[in-house]
C-alpha cells in the first residue's frame, strides 16, 4: 500500500469522457489498496477562456479579480472528478485551496504556496476517503483566491504530496515521458526512464514543457520522487510505465548527456560599452525585475580596456519590449548601445554524468562548427552547457547534438 | 444619496458586452452618488452547462460536488464585472459567497441563507468601494459551497440589501417590470408600477416567474422594496423605471385584481376514496415531503357519507411520477384511487383589493363559464382565486379575466 498523488492536467480532463477515463485509473489505484489524492487542472481551452474574457473587459485588469475568474476552471473539474469516482463506489470529496487552506502568497496571478495546513483533509485522507483538490490556486492571508500561474498544478501536486507524505506524485499528461529531446526535432529521440531533479530542472527551466520548473524544485526539496506518464495510454502510475524524476542515488546508470534541450521564444539583448563599474549588473537587472522581466541567461564577458564591457542576456520574447523600455528609462546606461535579437535560439545539453567527464562541451562545439553553425555566447553551469545560435539552426543543431551525445534510440 | 443594491440576471450579464452596459448603469448609479451593491448570476447558458457536465458523469450526483461545479459560473462574473468597474475608475472587489461569508443551511442544491457577516463587506462598502457578489451560493457551516437552488441570485440579492440595509434592491432582468399577465398572451397585458409584496408572492408562486419566490418574502419580511427593469433599456434603477415591489401602505391606488397568473408545467392528481379519518392528509403527504415533492394546491371537500372523502392537489409536472410512486408505496392509501391529469392549467387572480371589495370570485366564475369553461378546481386565499381548468383553454381564460377585471391596457 502506497500513499500517492496522482494530478491529472488539462488534456487529460479535456471533456467528460476523459475526466471518466482518469476516474478508471485512479479507481485502479484504489483496488491495488493505495490512498489517493487527485489534483486537477481546469478542462482544457477553459482557463483560455477565461483569461480572454478579462482581456476582452480590459487588457490591463487587476490580478485579483483575474484570479478570482480563472481559478473557476479548476473548481469545475475537481467537482466533476469527485463525482465521477462516486460513481465508481469510491468515497471522494472535491477540495478548493481556500477549503484546505493552501495558503498563498499574496503576488496574485504568480502567487506562490506558502503552506498546507492539511489537517483537515488528513484525517479524511487517512479514512481512505479520495481527495480531490483544484489544482493551480490558494488563498492569501486576506482571504483571497490567487492563482499559481500557468502550469501551477504541478506545483499544487507536489506541495501537496509533501503535505501528506505521499510516496510519489504521477503528474498524468499528454506525452508518456520526458523525451531526450523534442520528438518532434527528431525521431530517433528516446523517453528516459528515469533522470534526476538536478536535470529535470535544467531541462524544464530549458524549455522541455513537462513539468513546471517549480515543482521540481519543490520535489527537489522534499524529496518527492514525481512520474511523468500519459494519461491516454491503458497504465496507471503504480506500474511506473513514465519516467521518474528523482534523486541522482536512486538512479543505477548515469549517462553524460541526458537530454538536449531548446527554446523558442526567448530574445537576445545586448548591452555594449556598459561603464565597467561595480554595481553596474544591479543598475542593468534592478529595472527588469521591478518590471517582473524573467531574465534567463546572462553572459558578461572581461571587460579589455578597462572602462566599458558588454552584457548580454535572454527574456522571453514577448517580454522583449518591456525589457527594452525598462532599459532606455536607466540613466546610467544613456551611453549604452542596446541590441535586441529575437531570430535566436538557446540549446542545450545537460546530464549529471558531466561532473565527472572531460570534453563533454568541447563535443557539443565540435559538432556544431562541423555544422557550420556559429555560436553567439556560450554559458555553463555543473550540468548544463548552453549555446545561444541563429533560430534558423535549431533543427540541424539539436538533431546533430542529439547523435553525438549518443541519445539516439 | 442612497444605497442601493443592484442584481444582474444571466441574460444581462450573458457576454462581455452586457457585462460592460451593466457596469456602465453601476457607475452611473455611482456617480449620482449612491453607495451601490451588486450581485450577479452567471453569463446566460453557463449554469446549464455546469448542470449538464454534472448529469453527464451520472445523473444521480453529490449534491455537494454539484455545488461546487455550478457555482463556478456567478465565480467568473463577479471577477469580470469588477475588473469592468475598475476599468470604468470605479474602486470595486468582486466577493464569493464564501469570502462574506454568506451562511447557508446543508441543505445543498436548494440552500437557505442563514446569515450573513456583513462585517468585512460593510467595512469597505462604507468606503465607497462598489462590493461585487457572486449570487446563487454561500457557505456551510463545514465549509462547504451550497447553492441556493435556480434563481437564488435574487435572493442573495435581497438578503445582501437587508444585511447592507439597502434602501432598494433593484434586479436587472429582460423584462421592464411585472405585468398584469404574461403578454405573450394578451397585448393588453401593461406593466404595473407598484405592487404589494403579498401580491407579488402570489404573482410569483403563480408561476409569473419574474423574481424567485423565496427573495420576495425575504423583501417582504425584512422590507426591502424591490424593483424589477431591464437591463436592455438605457435607464437605471434610480429613475424608478421597473416595478417597484414594496408594502402596501406605499400604494396609493389599489386595483381590485392586479393580475392574472397561470402555470403550465403542474399536473393534478386526485386521490378518491381516501377514508375520512385523522391524520389521513398527513398519511398523503409525508411521502411527498420525504420525497422532495413540492406540492402546490391542496384541495379536500367534506365527505358526504362520513366514511370516504377526495383529495386533490397540484404537484410540478416533472415529479408527477415520483409523486405517484410515493403515494402507491402508501398501505394506507391501497383502497384509493389515484388518477392524474397533466392537461390542466392553474389560473389565479391576485389583487389586495379584494379584501376589500365583494364579488370578485363572482366575476371570475361568472366569465369562465361565458366562455365555456368548466372549473375542475377551486381555491381561495384572501387575496387571491385560483382555478384548475384544462390546459386547451389557458389562453381564452387568461384573456378574458384579464379583460373582465378592467385590466387591458
Amino acid at each position: 500500500m502506497a500513499c500517492i498523488v496522482a494530478k491529472f492536467g488539462g488534456t487529460s480532463v479535456a471533456d467528460i469522457d476523459r475526466i471518466e477515463r482518469a476516474a478508471d485509473k485512479i479507481a485502479r489505484e484504489v483496488a491495488l489498496g493505495n490512498k489517493v489524492a487527485v489534483v486537477v487542472s481546469a478542462m482544457s481551452g477553459v482557463t483560455n477562456q477565461l483569461v480572454q474574457y478579462c482581456n476582452d473587459v480590459t487588457p490591463v485588469h487587476d490580478a485579483r479579480e483575474y484570479d478570482a475568474v480563472v481559478s473557476s476552471g479548476e473548481q469545475v473539474t475537481a467537482g466533476l472528478m469527485a463525482i465521477a469516482l462516486q460513481k465508481r463506489g469510491i468515497d471522494a470529496r472535491s477540495w478548493m485551496g481556500w477549503q484546505v487552506p493552501i495558503k498563498c502568497s499574496e503576488v496574485y496571478g504568480k502567487a506562490r504556496i506558502e503552506d498546507i495546513d492539511g489537517s483537515h483533509m488528513l484525517e479524511r485522507f487517512e479514512e481512505r476517503e479520495v481527495a480531490v483538490l483544484a489544482g493551480f490556486q490558494g488563498v492569501t492571508e486576506r482571504g483571497r483566491i490567487a492563482t499559481l500561474g500557468r502550469g501551477g498544478s504541478d506545483t499544487t501536486a507536489v506541495a501537496l504530496a509533501a503535505a501528506l507524505n505521499a510516496e510519489r506524485c504521477d503528474i498524468y499528461t499528454d506525452v508518456d515521458g520526458v523525451y531526450t529531446t523534442d520528438p518532434r526535432i527528431t525521431k530517433a529521440a528516446k523517453k528516459i526512464d528515469r533522470i534526476s531533479y538536478e536535470e529535470m530542472l535544467e531541462l524544464a527551466s530549458l524549455g522541455a514543457k513537462v513539468l513546471q520548473v517549480r515543482s521540481v524544485e519543490m520535489a527537489y526539496k522534499r524529496d518527492i520522487p514525481i512520474q511523468v506518464l500519459s494519461s491516454f495510454e491503458d497504465q496507471i502510475g503504480s506500474e511506473l510505465p513514465g519516467t521518474l524524476v528523482t534523486r541522482e542515488e536512486d538512479i543505477m546508470e548515469q549517462e553524460v548527456v541526458n537530454g538536449v534541450a531548446f527554446t523558442k521564444d526567448e530574445a537576445k539583448v545586448t548591452l555594449l560599452n556598459v561603464p565597467d563599474i561595480p554595481g553596474i549588473a544591479a543598475k542593468v537587472f534592478d529595472p527588469l525585475a521591478d518590471a517582473n522581466v524573467n531574465v534567463d541567461m546572462i553572459v558578461q564577458n572581461i571587460s579589455s580596456d578597462g572602462k566599458v564591457t558588454d552584457i548580454t542576456f535572454t527574456v522571453p520574447e514577448n517580454e522583449l519590449d518591456k525589457t527594452l523600455e525598462a532599459l532606455n528609462a536607466q540613466e546610467e546606461l544613456k551611453e549604452a548601445e542596446i541590441r535586441a535579437d529575437k531570430d535566436i535560439t538557446k540549446i542545450s545539453v545537460v546530464g549529471i554524468g558531466m561532473r565527472s567527464h572531460a570534453g563533454v562541451a568541447q563535443t557539443m562545439f565540435r559538432t556544431l562548427a562541423d555544422k557550420g553553425i556559429n555560436i553567439q555566447v556560450i554559458s555553463t553551469s555543473e550540468i548544463k552547457i548552453s549555446v545561444i545560435v541563429a533560430k534558423e539552426y535549431l533543427e540541424l543543431a539539436v538533431r546533430s547534438l542529439h547523435t553525438a551525445y549518443g541519445l539516439d534510440g
